[in-house]
């Protein structure tokens, strides 16, 4: 499975692909969208429109994720990082693929486990995860982040232990009960 | 000159389009673009950003309006009303054309003549300043309401009177002082 991860912002919006191989975690991809300083807003926008479909195209992930958006902003900030999201949504929207969206502390505490750590911690972890040379940009890094918690999600889901305190035997995912023929 | 105004909204997407002909403003189109409701959110913004690129293609505007936003609404109204703009600007972005943008009172005040008139009083004054039989829809009403403004602009700009209290004579725009060789 294949995810690409997408922090979006007006100024700069991180993406990052990983792949998950068994139970290993492969990097792919990962880099930083920067739309041109001083260009009109709609300029601005379609191209971080039309870089994601590229991006998409590129790499064909089968899923998206976005870290969810919480109302800590002020108004304007929200309106700023909206516009940036609806370029970047509708642009996924436009290839069929679906959209996961984990909050922030979900991500971080997949990536560091602690749901509050700071952004250095976020890269470090990245980069010694997806076994880096150096640590990812800011923006990257985050991306990168949120398609970890989606590809660890899906591990400890399909294992059968999410949502549970005790550990217990992993089942097969998905096995069929066959009743034999009387 | 062909106008086109939006009116974004993440449920409810008004346009309009208005032709300046001479002095005369002439009305194209209108209408509301609705998102499939209980669709996911990047399947609704792509359709938003779909259907304002067949709306350009359709009518072929030479510049595009919207009204500014300010931070009078709640950090999750910003967010939301942030992602249909981002939609919606970047598909107006991805055809070239130009946008404008205009405060709601100016747009208020170039329709009714009064910057804080209530919706109705917009609804009817776009119906009788179009010629229409019936008021269009809220949405519309406010598209074609700034893609008024911007025809109303327009027009006293090239006569040379905004931004000035007291009547001067008309000018010729962009006359060019020659000054005879010696």
């Amino acid at each position: 499975m294949r995810i690409l991860g997408i922090d979006p912002g007006s100024n700069a919006t991180g993406f990052g692909v990983v792949e998950r191989r068994g139970g290993r975690l492969v990097h792919v991809a990962h880099g930083t969208l920067r739309p041109p300083r001083g260009a009109p807003l709609a300029a601005r926008l379609e191209y971080l429109h039309g870089a994601i479909r590229e991006v998409v195209a590129e790499y064909r992930p089968d899923v998206a994720v976005v870290e969810q958006v919480f109302v800590a902003a002020s108004p304007r900030a929200a309106l700023v990082l909206g516009q940036a999201r609806g370029a970047v949504l509708s642009a996924v929207g436009a290839t069929g693929i679906a959209v996961s969206e984990y909050t922030a502390s979900q991500v971080k505490q997949a990536v560091t486990g602690n749901g509050r750590a700071a952004k250095p911690q976020v890269q470090t972890m990245v980069k010694r995860l997806l076994g880096l040379d150096r640590a990812p940009a800011s923006d990257a890094a985050d991306a990168l982040a949120v398609a970890i918690r989606h590809a660890h999600s899906g591990r400890l889901e399909s294992a059968g232990v999410v949502g549970s305190r005790r550990r217990r035997p992993p089942r097969r995912p998905f096995a069929l009960r066959v009743r034999p023929l009387r």
